[in-house]
């Protein structure tokens, strides 16, 4: 019920692609995450994910397309669906989804994160 | 999977107190909505709400506190903890709650809004 500013939650961490849980609710997790270049190619078999972008820019690339998020802008990725995000400079991302969600979906490798180590910040 | 940009879907309504409809994941919503002034007091007793103010400040009342939610500044209220939003200035947020939450929760009055008449955006 406090309140929690995304800006100071940001300050708090600096690796890339390895979100970090601010907030739950519903079963979901609210989180933020820092990204530059690429992320593995995944899916999630049976989560959505929402994605708002804060600052930079994110291109989450899809097999069919690229969809181009400036700050203020959000997109749904539907369980299943494969995609790639990626960002030329630094990008900056507010996420809802599962708690059961792992970062790189079906795709085990280095970039992977274990929903287990998913910090508080 | 495409882009929505929250600025834009904000200046597609004016109604305060009433939340539009923007996304759906997981079995919630996302949605957007305006206030200015006094929400009534309401509790949702199965369901966590996601605050995140995008411009103006909401002061969620509480029983015990007040807050103050600035822009970039976000709160989650547990369910079945009383509430009353208040802004002094229009206040825009963002919100994420489950596709069942009734806005003005255990509350009927003039202020609620049915589940099935929020329109999307």
């Amino acid at each position: 019920m406090d309140s929690i500013s995304l800006k100071k939650k940001l300050s708090k961490f600096d690796v890339h692609w390895s979100p970090k849980l601010i907030g739950e609710l519903n079963g979901q997790y609210v989180k933020l995450a820092k990204g530059v270049g690429e992320l593995v190619w995944h899916a999630h078999a049976e989560e959505d994910e929402f994605f708002l972008v804060l600052a930079g820019r994110l291109h989450p690339h899809f097999r069919d397309r690229v969809t181009i998020l400036n700050p203020g802008e959000c997109c749904i990725v539907p369980r299943g669906v494969e995609h790639k995000p990626v960002a030329e400079g630094e990008v900056q991302v507010l996420l809802f989804e599962p708690k059961s969600t792992r970062y790189t979906g079906d795709h085990d490798g280095e970039q992977t994160v274990a929903v287990d180590d998913q910090d508080w910040i």
